[in-house]
């Protein structure tokens, strides 16, 4: 994509991912961790064990994103992926990128499917991406998301193949 | 249950439950865990951040549970569950009892539902016991679980409310 620039992220960059981390998880409305998490649990969770990449325009990082197996041991053939884009760079095609970045890594890594365990139902935007990039919702976890404004919500499992 | 006793696990009881993980998990057929995990590992997964508890028979310890957060933050409402239960005290009731033990306790823990989320679809015997309580499949991931002998086979993810 023009301008944009997606690069695996250092072990010791977290730094440059926690302004977009705290941006993201503060709305209480599309991510699953607590809106208060501190510096170095939000760390351990998006860097420890995981594949982080960075997405830049230009010099600034505007969004990151993670793959990791989604399970250990009988379940490490999927793998789960997590993406935050800062909300100043939203609807203009990044979140689409970054998404089809991520299922062309993930399958060079070697996995054969990728599962998202935490779509807020209520987050359309996301769910239509999704959709539009061929993952089907597989399963619906009634009221598993405590949304800030709505309350219990449903959330979705979605997957595809890779 | 007549001669059966569930009871909290300490922190430092796992050497108790280690002979059971290890009787359980190396089947390759039920569980996500690595088949060759070691002492250590199994610790961390199944007693840090848990509520663990020991089934015992007299004074045998034969199975063992646990409760947790099935996800931090917006999801921490609703708790996911693992029993095991040593292979010499199959078919004889012990597991429907730990299953109706962990939905109180759960209860009493302040949870609103229960959710599995590595219930491997050719264990037709765990699928009918959670049925049975009351549990409904809310999800299939297709090809999730490497099993031993069959390969690639699916996964369910059962939920009920509490």
């Amino acid at each position: 994509m023009e301008g944009i620039t997606i690069i695996p992220a250092k072990a010791d960059e977290f730094a440059l991912i926690w302004p977009i981390f705290q941006a993201v998880t503060k709305t209480g409305d599309t991510f699953i961790y607590p809106d208060d998490m501190d510096y170095f649990d939000a760390e351990e969770i998006w860097m420890k064990g995981t594949n982080p990449y960075l997405v830049c325009q230009g010099e600034q990082v505007v969004g990151t994103y993670v793959i990791r197996p989604n399970k250990v041991g009988h379940g490490s053939h999927v793998c789960n992926a997590g993406f935050m884009l800062h909300p100043d760079h939203q609807n203009n095609g990044i979140g689409r990128y970054m998404g089809e970045h991520a299922l062309k890594q993930a399958k060079e890594l070697g996995y054969l499917a990728m599962q998202f365990n935490v779509v807020v139902s209520t987050n359309s935007r996301s769910v239509a991406l999704w959709k539009s990039l061929d993952f089907k919702i597989v399963g619906t976890i009634p009221k598993g998301f405590l949304h800030q404004e709505k309350g219990l919500v449903d959330l979705y499992i979605m997957h595809r193949f890779l």
